[in-house]
């Protein structure tokens, strides 16, 4: 097929690019999407929009990065979940100026990682206009083993676990995560996981949401926490324990568990990525960290806060 | 609970005014919702983005009829599916000047229409920037019936029918239609619809794509074509016919049944919104206008094209 020239183009392209999917009887180029859910049909459902001048530039971020990302925060959303990816929809709000180029890369990112998790591109509205590239996508997923693993589930006396390292994502990291969609699963094989969340607005602000919805207060191990390589080697005023408790966009997996199942999976990982060991829920509200030399510390106001003016 | 004045806060408040719905289980305050989808568990899924600028202005359109406007488009797309809408997740890049009474407005149109066709808001991406308004709503819905009604099902001999007039609409209707769920719903139970599309890049462009779909012609009625009283008064140079068939937007359904089907249900409307017999469905392909002096005339190249530059 030719190089596309005009939308409707485009999304005949699209059409040809993405194959057909077991799970979507209809696909793109209807006025819905058709996407299956077997019995019990539970789906799971989220989004993400992504803007340029926001979330990435371009450069020193690629089209093909951009596309990937968008994908990617969303996988990481249904990982939180345990949840098993199928299929996805996107909008986007291309600038009219290169539009073209810019979606053919887009797509390319999306579809590459879309491919590697078995998601199936379902449908989309593609737009152009004057402003900056806007993307958005929403993720359809389906609950896994003994259903979703929600924020709520936190216990007093569980194990705060959590997969790889922190800090520093902004540096790179973000554009080529890898969502820990099959480490999710294979911890919710392994374990009963009492809460999870991925860690997208900072340790500390995300491990906020899960006390906040369970309830419950926690206390970090300054020692147990994996900082990233990044972290470390940040040259600013801030520390690289900062980093790891602050940064935003880590994507790695926060999860709580009793101390029994804790234990166990440290002893016989159910996945290849490093897990982590790095507080405990308890009850009441707020977190503290237990610095190196024994102390407790507040950590509430760490993690990245959205404003209006 | 007091005005939000962060965007946590105008989460938590849109969560408060989400009232619960039966069909989801897990709403907005997780890293996903979970929807429900008994068997045979088919989602029907659509997305829609519009931009500030592109798709409307504030002023003259309020943040309330943006609001309504955004998640009417996808009521229409699930009405063209002859579906039952279920749930919405939204996702909005909101200037950061004056974005939260705009937040506001657009949640209380968005909350209305969703309540009136029993929709949940399930979830959604708030985000704040320096650009124009985007809102971006993914609507899931199921089909009803024997199923969803696709743009490909149009045979030769099929009446080609329509729901209400054509024209105009950019001159205010596109702000307040009502979306034809209902009506698609109904004629779907009356008559086996072959196939249907809404009608939102123009009436002879969105019969272009039933017609490709399907792999059809079609021949279209000028003295059968219901147009507008806007598009009647419309003062530019082009004719009231020009508008109704070209002009986008008017949400109207256009479906093909057998000429059955279609006198039975002009003879015993299931719906209290006028229906039309507007032309046949012919072998080939391309569509044609029959004008009031029986001559036929190619109607390509009509109908709103999205371009690149």
């Amino acid at each position: 097929m030719p190089i596309p020239e005009h939308e409707f183009d485009y999304i005949a392209w699209i059409r040809q690019q993405a194959a057909r999917h077991s799970r979507v009887p209809v696909g793109i180029g209807d006025d819905a999407a058709v996407v299956a859910f077997p019995p019990p049909g539970n789906c799971l459902v989220t989004v993400d929009m992504l803007m340029e001048g926001v979330d990435f530039l371009i450069p020193p971020a690629t089209p093909l990065e951009v596309g990937r990302k968008s994908l990617a925060v969303n996988l990481s959303d249904i990982a939180a979940m345990a949840g098993r990816p199928v299929a996805c929809v996107t909008s986007v709000a291309l600038p009219r100026r290169g539009g073209l180029e810019l979606g053919r890369g887009l797509f390319e990112g999306l579809y590459r990682l879309a491919d590697e998790f078995d998601v199936a591109l379902a449908g989309g509205d593609t737009n152009t206009w004057d402003g900056p590239l806007v993307i958005s996508i929403t993720l359809l997923g389906e609950p896994t083993g003994t259903g979703p693993v929600l924020r709520s589930g936190a216990r007093a006396g569980d194990w705060i676990m959590a997969t790889g390292s922190f800090g520093g994502s902004l540096a790179g990291r973000h554009l080529d995560f890898t969502p820990r969609v099959r480490e999710a699963q294979a911890l919710h094989q392994a374990a009963a996981l009492h809460a999870m969340i991925d860690v997208s607005d900072g340790l500390a602000a995300d491990l906020g949401h899960v006390l906040e919805e369970s309830h419950m207060g926690a206390i970090l191990d300054e020692q147990a926490l994996p900082i990233s390589a990044a972290a470390m080697s940040a040259d600013d005023e801030r520390s690289p324990l900062e980093h790891a408790l602050g940064d935003g966009e880590d994507f790695e997996l926060l999860f709580t568990v009793s101390p029994e199942d804790g234990s166990r999976i440290l002893a016989h990982p159910p996945c290849a990525t490093p897990l982590a060991h790095i507080g405990e829920v308890v009850r009441g509200s707020g977190c503290h960290l237990r610095t190196r030399d024994g102390k407790l510390e507040s950590l509430s106001g760490l993690g990245w806060k959205h404003g209006f003016e």
